[in-house]
């Protein structure tokens, strides 16, 4: 019998969605040191980490593991986050601003509160250029749901080339071929060393002075100082920003004042336990049967 | 030699692409009484109709041609619309609309300005219902925009079911079983008798509160009185509105200030030159073949 610890702010909901599963052999249990199966948020689920005596295995429920990943904690057990569910979501995130942005939908609001009639065309985003840092699912998705609109689509990654619809991929040192015609610019890699303020004062300067930068992966790929200096500067045209060095974004931190900057407060891609539990189940199946789990993180890579 | 006259805002746009074309025999003319093709808006089109004499085809840079269809002006002449073109565009307003709605942009925006983070859970498209009446090319590209984002399509027609991204189909008087479990209702049908008013109080007490109604199509298609009623009585959750019986929409007009109602001044999909020249290249050398044109109006259907 196996015994399963959730430790998620919705416990209640995981509980409900794990039950109806009816999984074999699995009991849910609330005390830390009976479970070898923890369920979870990595940020409840490290703290409680030196008290899970028997754990083997942990599923994320997201997909960042940063709070299980510090160098002080264990790591004699398995990690798997969530993926593939996160595409979807994030598009809708994306391409709500992509096309808010294009549509000029925030000056035609301000326009209607004056009771003005306002007949500014608007753009469009077919024949735009979308540049993805990261191409994982979630950048895939985006690619998708580019070219569903018409786009041209690049790919920056550390190698791969797995997604059919960037038009073209750029690696390493090739940051400003990457960077120079961009209409948008979209992070979604996690936070590994490599990633670590990729987007720096030089891409930044790369940029052409239409392009808009949005960030709806980790606070750490960009350099906040050096976007805030060339958004100031008018050298780009706008940020929309999910994420960010400190959470909840303190009070006087420039970006809330920023003119062209959206802030939407770490909302971009929530877990849903709904999302969530059939990646659980589907990796508790095969941990039952001693077969490799989905979604194993690397503790080296941090993703 | 045929002689063209173009009747347009964009008329320089317009010549300057029609000449690229290098169409044979055709001259671009100047005199209203010289010409056999026209190209232009409709609203240019109809006060010189009594004085184009030779006119034998006027292809309209726009999708409707009401101001061509007042029964006083003459129909002895073939009546060209432009279709094809505008379900991208019309894609991309619905789906800011739609998105910035799930999102919660405009709640984002205001938390924003008061510095505050505001981490609300956004909503989702995907598993919502989206109810399209009129599934012409437009209505088609909606639908594939909605699958696309995973939501479910209901489409009303007057007997077509042409696009396979539409789960179900409603006709004639099964209005209240399409709209009774709508999340959105976008109309993009042609202003004829057929749909005036099709969108009134019955059909809006049909859908469900938290319905939202979008219209991108034609103001005679919504009694106007009858949605702000529902408004204002909180009977459905909002409106997105582009286009109205008067345009521009008169500043003491209830819809500026109602809650939940935005308003986009008809912009929703504008003619662009570079888009509907290439339909009266298409349609000019069937016109010198003797062939049949692309889209002819019927001027007793209105489209």
């Amino acid at each position: 019998m196996h015994r399963l610890l959730i430790l998620s702010k919705h416990a209640d909901a995981y509980r409900s969605l794990v039950e109806a599963a009816a999984l074999p052999d699995l009991a849910i249990v609330a005390a830390e040191d009976a479970c070898d199966i923890v369920l979870g948020e990595p940020s409840l689920v490290a703290p409680a980490l030196p008290r899970l005596g028997a754990v083997r295995w942990v599923q994320s429920t997201w997909a960042g593991v940063e709070p299980l990943l510090d160098p002080a904690l264990r790591r004699d057990y398995v990690l798997t986050n969530a993926r593939g569910v996160f595409g979807g979501l994030m598009s809708e995130y994306v391409f709500a601003y992509l096309l808010a942005y294009e549509r000029r939908l925030l000056a035609k609001y301000a326009s209607q509160r004056e009771r003005r009639w306002d007949p500014t065309p608007p753009g469009t985003l077919r024949g735009k250029t979308l540049g993805v840092i990261g191409v994982g699912s979630i950048g895939a998705a985006l690619a998708r749901t580019a070219k569903h609109f018409g786009m041209r689509v690049k790919g920056y990654t550390r190698s791969s080339e797995g997604s059919p619809d960037v038009d073209e991929y750029f690696h390493g040192g090739a940051v400003e071929a990457f960077a120079r015609d961009l209409d948008y610019l979209v992070c979604v890699v996690p936070n590994t060393n490599a990633t670590r303020r990729l987007v720096d004062a030089a891409l930044l300067a790369a940029l052409p002075s239409r392009a808009v930068v949005v960030n709806p992966g980790r606070g750490s790929t960009i350099d906040e100082a050096a976007l805030a200096d060339a958004l100031a500067g008018g050298r780009i045209a706008g940020a929309v920003l999910d994420v960010f060095d400190r959470e909840p974004l303190p009070p006087d931190h420039v970006f809330w004042t920023l003119p062209n900057v959206l802030i939407t407060s770490h909302t971009a891609a929530l877990s849903v336990p709904a999302d969530i539990t059939p990646i659980f189940v589907d990796n508790y199946r095969r941990f039952a049967a001693g077969a490799p789990l989905r979604y194993v993180v690397s503790f080296a890579d941090g993703y």
